[in-house]
């Protein structure tokens, strides 16, 4: 599987194109603005002009897109992957969506022939670029099992979580702990800060102890200068939280501070803080007087 | 300093006091009830009869007392600390209280003469074995000097944070966040495995993640099997939250996490499990329809 | 207009449909079962054996449905009201639906030619039974117009809000402020009972004070008992907050206390109480041990 | 007992004391700064010039105290009400207090041979100055009946509530389960707003249905201006659900909703409108962006 197909080149997509090239694949990219293209030429890589393209070329195609919109649009819009997938073809979706858009697009390749496997990822621009992800998959198994080599390059670990959106609701229960655990340590920070004691000992003391975790650890200093370059925007933290609340709701499970830290980060958008990273829900503990 | 006096010897008491004598100190230990002394005296342990006899006998005195109450009867209660505290003897408190509770005691024993230490701990009993503990001291800074040679047995590494109270602080700080991110893996938890997820894969994914802490790995599986051995009570745990949260209202933090987390824990408080493990909380989120 | 077509004879519908036709209206109903139809045959009032044949009919055609599921299948499905709206004729839907069902209908019906009216209520069974009902209709105000002698049978007070969508979002605004009310008295109950004081003289006491409201009234008593016969299912209650919060999510409103509520109703329907009345969210709150 | 002693002369207490005198009763009063007794002389008043002097002079002597720290230095402090009471004499404290901090001025009085009742009551300014309190009495029953003829005159209704601490308990819960009224009704509010509702649409219909109550009617309009005038300030109200979750805390009771209100009143404390009316949470609510 030498040939390899990516669309989108976003902050991840295009690390991980990259990544692909430079670890023995011949990728072929496609990105709605075609200058992103450009700038990989020059590594090797091919260009498609349009989704339908780059499958047509390839046997397997990675999709790595913003949101459910743009993964339904790419498959399903004019030179859409739908025209050219079919029986032999793969096509893998590692943009992170929800369940339903999930299993929209496995049925839509699937009616034409093709294999289906939803990938969406733990991790973001710097695992992309390191070739650290969490990749999880869901779907056909025997696809999965091709694109074991891909996978290996792009990721650290990947997992097969069964069924098509499997992959989605893991990834959206993972970021929904990571967005309460980013409350609580916004809270713990503004609280040890107006108590009197010194935030950056509050992190040397919670990097020391059985809470430890590399998220506190890298984003705890910026956020105590009130920094936060967005890494993850608060606005796709704050939507995963929400779509982890409506899984909630669908299963009937009660959960009050998964809530609680939604309406934190919402708090944080109404102050218009969206764009920033997701660490800017700090500013909706801050006590401005 | 080799003499050094011991009030306390529950699980964690125990412990650290043992660590002490093996580590080249000559230990003096007092406890309420007798039974707990004894079986030190085959370790080389003295026993002294009263708190105050303790005191007596040494230049140093730790105490490590189960919560406020305990800690403030040992000092003011008939044969008590205050009643041998005087010029040139330390008394380091490493029990968790309340600020208010270190400040009354700091006072009465600065009142005799004596020189006074809170040093409360990040850690539970396993820490306290390997001699692994988190020393949150404040108070006496000529004092805290005096004890880092036992500080270096007991604990990785120990922290000076000013004035009394502030040990106190922080220590509920930490363990108010600590209940937040144990809230939010209980629901995680209990979303995945309603979702038609596999609740190890969760915690296998966490692991690798950016969040991944030493408390998801620990307590993670057991809590699986809805089991909640006691290594910090639901109840302790709780109290804590409450501190915290009254900490916040003292300066005006709002913080909508740590509150749903706190009425969390006295949901299952109320369903009978405050003497659990704080893990319990678990069966505040669990469907049990 | 003294022809009017209804479709839908649920607890709601069927007493609206009665107070019409005793009001001087002819009317022509409609329902799934035909059996419910039945019953009001011996009062006068006749059957239509389809929406479509109900719309073919009537100038006017109200429809009181349980869902938005519903509110759909009966436009757009077989034998709906689409395939016989028509210029000149009125569709008015009494329905509690979303926003977005409320426009979907609307513009079916006027890419037809046809009148639409969306006009859901506040108040249940015993204020639609003395013609009490709060009318809150949005749409075509000529048609509201038309409306209003049979409004002013059904309703004691009608409300024309503007654009279609606006009485949905006046609804469940209205609700979402309903349901937190309801979590405070149930919380206010819990807390009164084990503090040792009488829960009767807590109602007696509210219902003297600033806050003092006919459902206090209504249901504090049963909720004393822990008896709640439904009125209005906790379930489509929990809909109607997790709208609302919807809603807040659409316009970057937070609203924690919502959300706290929603999170209760949740526990509630984890218990097994969705189907008893939304008082029923008490059980959440109460201590089992 | 025409001959009445009243300690404390704030907005409501001043005027309590004038119905009293108006109606009958010879009211020797007392407070902190003269001035405010100054103005009540041309009524007939008189001035007792401590509080031991009034308790004195008369057989009943009631207190109107702003906060537990007013309450317990009137009672304990110098001159104070404990160098006068004895075996005879009645002290009514309506102060709203915590439970506690009754149950301390109780015993001092029952030491000295006095009869206690507390006395705290619902209903703000206007109530006061109409005599339309509501009375939640408790301590000696005897006590109560003699003071009936008083409470007539000052409230509208008045209840014995058994032991000391059931009139502080029950105007916590009262005032718990309006703070989380109030909350309900800012966060509705707002989101009518942003969703394109009138807001006085949204109060009209509110006061029409099953959730219709008179605080919603006096502050809703008010609100909708961001006016907040201090009726019953807002540091008051979070400092009522603050014992209300505490005195839940003692039972075990959860209850999210009050947990939620409360960092709600806090946030707004925390953007500085502490002094401004409880309604003022709605500021916390609003987005500004």
């Amino acid at each position: 599987m030498n040939e390899v197909g990516f669309l989108g080149l976003g902050i991840m997509g295009k690390a991980m194109a990259m990544n692909l090239q430079n670890n023995g694949f011949n990728v072929t990219v496609w990105n709605r603005s075609q200058s992103k293209c450009d700038e990989l030429v020059k590594h090797g890589i091919s260009i498609g002009e349009s989704p339908a393209a780059v499958i047509g070329k390839c046997k397997y195609t990675i999709a790595m897109l913003s949101d459910p919109e743009a993964a339904l649009s790419v498959v399903f819009g004019k030179a859409g992957v739908l025209e050219e997938i079919c029986n032999g073809k793969g096509y893998i979706d590692m943009s992170t969506v929800d369940a339903e858009t999930s299993k929209k697009i496995s049925e839509a390749i699937k009616s034409k022939g093709g294999c289906f496997l939803e990938a969406p990822v733990s991790g973001s621009k710097k695992p992309a670029e390191d070739g650290q992800l969490i990749i999880l998959a869901a779907g056909e198994k025997a696809l999965y099992d091709e694109m074991l080599p891909a996978f290996n390059v792009l990721g650290k670990k990947s997992y097969f979580l069964g069924l098509v959106g499997n992959g989605a609701k893991m990834k959206i229960v993972v970021n929904m702990i990571m967005g309460s655990m980013m409350n609580a340590l916004s809270e713990g920070l503004e609280l040890a800060d107006r108590s009197g004691l010194d935030c950056h000992e509050l992190l040397d003391v919670l990097d020391l102890g059985a809470i430890a975790n590399p998220m506190f650890k890298l984003k705890g200093p910026a956020m105590i200068k009130n920094s936060y370059p967005p890494a993850f925007p608060l606005k796709h933290q704050q939507k995963d939280m929400r779509l982890a609340l409506a899984l909630g709701d669908q299963n009937a499970i009660s959960m009050p501070v998964a809530a609680a830290a939604n309406e934190a980060f919402k708090k944080a958008r109404s102050m218009g803080f969206g764009d920033l990273d997701f660490s800017a829900v700090h500013e909706s503990v801050r006590r401005y007087k």
